[in-house]
């Protein structure tokens, strides 16, 4: 169900510490994107017993390249004060209670020194940030990590099954088609990425997209 | 108020990582108790900014003189079945959830290789288990440590302010009054729920509330 994905890693020792708490939580599925580093000796030591984690590990090109899934989860450190639409977040143990089965999940860490860049954050459909104490708030990946995945492992599982991509863009496509036939609104992209942001959070379930969706094509025929 | 122990630290570098997660969480007070190496350049690298408290730290020879404290909380990733009046433990939720101010606290972390000994945690007031997947339950010390800080550092605080409840109001009577200006919806009441529940579990924030409120108020114009 996760995949964890760590864009453009710069120390293999951080790839191994990654690996280690992934099988500690039952997660084995890891993508490597443009690493900047080799994968050596280091890794191994810090991976210790999970370092198959690493050998089975699929290695990408770029974002684009990592495959389709039903919902794209950054993790930023830095919070932005005021309204942010790409940055707005969530912290882990709000994503772990709305978490759904079934689907698809990326679950997505920056490099270690800047983190996901803003076009990255703006591709994830949530976005998570640990609270820390905001005089040192940059944490290790593997330790956000182990806090992102401690909350998902203990999370009571819970029942419903999440929209799927395809259902969330059937329901996101009648919203932005009404918003196209509206002259009052001044940043219909911002509402439209407003409108995203709010199902992805609430992660949506299939059949209340499926019902949302029914009543925006009725919306769409009268606008 | 937390005062960090760490029993026979064998790696400079988990006691790099324990005072960078320390510090994350507004950690300052260290006490390594016997440690079995030497601080050396990997503990400063993998400090990063927190090096600070390792200079700062106390060093005793052993566990009985860390000092007083009102409650002395351990850890352990080894959980027996069934009770066991020295490993009988709690979740690291659990503790936060039980955590009152003002006391002096000492949060004690094992060796690297066996963890706490049973006269360790006979010692410790309330021992904590992290849960984890059983196939591969042994962490590194510092993502126990992380997982353990980031709980009493959460506890009770929230990100972001929600929209009130008139600021949703305005927002759900909007979507009704569209939806009683179209004809082809069996089923309106089901249909507001379901708008509600999505709304109310996305925590909506008041900001974000009033930009679709702007934009649903655009289209019932139109409908």
């Amino acid at each position: 169900m996760y995949t964890v994905v760590f864009i453009e890693p710069e120390s293999s020792g951080n790839i191994g510490a990654l690996a280690r708490v992934m099988k500690n939580f039952g997660l084995r599925d890891l993508i490597l994107v443009n690493p900047q580093c080799k994968i050596d000796r280091e890794a191994k030591t810090r991976a210790k017993h999970a370092f198959d984690v690493i050998e089975k590990a699929r290695t990408v090109k770029e974002f684009g390249k990592i495959g389709d899934f039903d919902l794209v989860i950054g993790t930023t450190g830095k919070i932005v004060k005021g309204y942010d639409e790409v940055r707005h977040s969530i912290t882990p143990r709000e994503l772990a209670k709305q978490m759904r089965g079934n689907n698809r999940v990326a679950l997505v860490f920056g490099r270690e020194g800047i983190g996901l860049k803003n076009d990255e954050l703006a591709k994830c459909d949530i976005v998570v940030h640990i609270p820390t104490d905001h005089r040192y708030p940059v944490m290790n990946i593997s330790h956000a990590a182990a806090i992102v995945f401690y909350e998902l492992f203990s999370a009571d599982k819970r029942l419903g099954s999440g929209a799927s991509s395809r259902e969330k863009k059937i329901l996101f496509d009648h919203f932005e088609k009404i918003l196209n036939g509206l002259e009052g609104i001044r940043d219909k992209k911002k509402v439209a990425k407003v409108f995203r942001n709010v199902m992805n959070r609430a992660m949506i379930e299939g059949k209340e997209a499926h019902t949302l969706a029914g009543a925006l094509n009725e919306i769409k025929k009268k606008v």
